[in-house]
């Protein structure tokens, strides 16, 4: 049962004294987007671009970032007629005369070309863009931003606080992030769940009560059906559901997280104790403890961005899964964890090994002709231990092709449905490993990994 | 492919020529039959019976009996409005009465009581029964037999050769007998099929095409429906089901047999090769082969019938099976066999013995109540290695109460739901023997069964 009473408001200071910047951070940073608009609007000018318009977005600008993150983006906004050629060339020209003045810079590619700098210590995404009318009729997906910065700031004024709480709550959660490897909430989204919610509070009460097909629509603009489990409607764009990247599993964990919180209200919950990476004793204990098969396939981390990267790790996840699966063996849960060099796929079985024998059920010997096929396909076949008539199919026993898992895993991983550039690196070289061979692994955000998984 | 050929009439004498009854071997039974009216009668009057009728039933009385076998089935039929109670004492002394001249007696029971003799080498029954004016009218089930009999002596006539040919096809198929344990065709059902179909060749044929819901009703007088497999409705009683003892399994082998004749047809069909008894060796040595799991469930045979111990059985395999299931062992198949002194239910597992983790799914998150009830069970439940969600669910990993198999048997047989008699069998002692241990169980018929499981 929740209670009743209220979230005290010494947990809510606490917990800001902690998060919420400083004045003087606070201070530092407008000082760093006004010099930052200057730099832009001066290289735009110079570069015979005075039409372009500056837009400090995100968190940064509508102030309800988190204490010690340096983010900043800076959108450099072109007229909606700009050829989008010359939106790239001259964009990005803009871009780089301003990264003349940053300590480190990298070009970046999403739907366009952008620049990532560091600028004085902030982490900086300068991102041209084009300056449309209204958010439905956007040209690219980054013109959408700086609609959402206008819809937020006219309304989130005195509720930062309640944004960083819940921004927050989301981290302890582990669902804050709608990178394509968290799949949780992003920061627009948490904005919105406070405008329409009111606080903190209400948005934790209120999720208790939440089922797949939770549906808010703040401007009450849509009637679209989207079959993702939350569906917050875009106020500025009503085709468009806020909360597309968030999986089931990240929308559960934060209704369980929600009602965990309110039968104990503690601070822990904000700020989670750390996970310490397993010892080579605790992993062989926990081994024992279990009895089951764990098995890791290993390669190395191709060098691509995180969003490119999880989801074909995600992919290859549910590939060997299902080739496993397709040889019988029982899969009890499988992960991904991918470091600095070395990537992998985790697979817990019932067993690693099978027997030789496999029961393979065939049609109803009444449906005729492909009973009568069946028959003769396996009457001919070699390795056919017997077969008989159950429940009034045909089922012969024959000899399992791969009774043990990990040589499965060496032979037939490379014919797994793999994306792109994960297929590229296992092709140069991977490793199934098993049960103690983990031990062999020592980066310790692994051993974290591990000390959740075991 | 069947061929379009018919059974070469070599083929048909050929095996006619084993199984048909020899003209002395006819002579002789008939005299016999002769020779029991007669001491039944007189036996009859003597006890102040004289309305009591005597008739020969069965396949001895209809000319189609198998050579070697030698069965007699005596009917002792009392008038319609004789008392139950004056029935069965008045008719098992007319019975006793003609024992006095056999080599050995037998109470039995089966709705009724009846005498079971052994006559001059002869293996007879002495049935009391009611004479009733038709068989939807009977007043017990062995009523019903006399006018069987009349049908199929009507119309059998010329047809006794296709009906042997029948039998000892289906000898040979293993589906001959409507007893509980086999579940097969019973003799006045292979009887109507010829009827039917008016030859062995044209039944084989027929039978190809059988589907599950098959229906003869030779009287066209029912519209009755049945669930059984198949359906051949009693010409004398259109209630009734003359096939409702077969199983589905039974059936199948029928037709895959029929199938299989027809591609070639050889005399083997009707005298299969005999199974030899595995000799130890041959027992490890495909145990290795497999490398599966066997256990055996070993106890001494209740002394009882074989119709009331085989639905014992059969029940005790499917609990066995269950209870094995739902502590997560994975069953291949599951057998029955049952000698003079020993029974026993054998088991093929992937493997008997599981890791120590299991994972259990609980219910949706957004399912408030129970999502919480399951959370907090298995919060304060012991022995949780873990928890986390997935696809919506709470999912925790627990430890598995029995690891192995054969311990689980020891512990928890005795709380499966048994028959009365294999119950008592059971309480007073049982053996959970694994893989190499079979090898201690000498008795040969028990080698054969195996010989077919391994």
């Amino acid at each position: 049962m929740e209670t009743g009473t209220n979230i005290p408001d010494d947990l809510k200071q606490a917990v800001l004294e902690i998060i919420k910047p400083t004045v003087a951070e606070r201070r530092n940073l407008i000082g760093i987007q006004e010099e930052l608009a200057t730099e832009v609007k001066a290289a735009a000018e110079k570069l015979g671009a005075p039409d372009v318009l500056v837009k400090m977005v995100g968190s940064a600008a509508r102030g309800t970032w988190l204490s010690g993150t340096h983010d900043i983006d800076t959108f450099i906004c072109f007229p909606e007629e700009t050829p989008r050629k010359e939106l790239e060339t001259l964009g990005m020209a803009v871009a780089r005369e301003v990264a003349k003045l940053a300590e480190y810079a990298k070009d970046c590619h999403a739907e366009h070309p952008y620049l990532n700098i560091v600028f004085k210590g902030f982490d900086v995404d300068l991102v041209p863009c084009f300056r449309v009318s209204s958010a439905s009729h956007i040209k690219s997906a980054v013109d959408r931003t700086p609609f959402h910065n206008d819809f937020v700031k006219a309304r989130i004024k005195g509720f930062e606080d309640e944004v960083l709480l819940l921004k927050q709550f989301m981290r302890g959660c582990g669902v804050y992030g709608s990178e394509l490897k968290t799949q949780g909430f992003s920061g627009y989204l948490t904005e919105l769940l406070i405008i329409h919610y009111g606080s903190f509070e209400n948005t934790v009460r209120k999720a208790c009560f939440w089922k797949p097909g939770e549906r808010i629509d703040i401007m009450q603009h849509s009637k679209i059906k989207h079959d993702e489990p939350l569906v917050i409607v875009d106020p500025t764009d009503p085709k468009r559901n806020v909360a597309a990247a968030l999986s089931l599993d990240k929308f559960c964990m934060f209704i369980d997280f929600c009602r965990d919180f309110l039968k104990s209200m503690e601070i822990k919950f904000f700020f989670p104790a750390c996970f310490l990476p397993l010892k080579d004793k605790e992993i062989l204990q926990r081994l024992e403890n279990r009895r089951s098969t764990q098995l890791v396939v290993f390669f190395r981390t191709p060098d691509i961005v995180e969003d490119v990267l999880y989801p074909q790790l995600y992919k290859m996840e549910r590939s060997v899964a299902a080739l496993l699966m397709e040889y019988k063996f029982s899969v009890i849960k499988t992960g991904v964890w991918s470091g600095k060099n070395e990537t992998l796929i985790m697979l817990e079985l019932i067993s690693g090994i099978l027997p030789n024998v496999k029961k393979h059920i065939g049609p109803p010997i009444w449906v005729k002709e492909h009973a009568e096929k069946f028959k003769e396909k396996y009457d001919r076949a070699k390795e056919v231990f017997g077969g008989y008539i159950e429940n009034g199919r045909y089922t012969v026993e024959i000899q399992h092709k791969y009774p043990i898992a990990k040589e499965l895993l060496e032979k037939q991983l490379i014919n797994c449905s793999l994306g792109k550039n994960v297929k590229h690196s296992v092709n140069e070289g991977f490793k199934i490993m098993e049960n103690a061979e983990i031990c062999t692994l020592k980066d310790p955000n692994f051993r974290v990994f591990l000390s959740k998984w075991l």
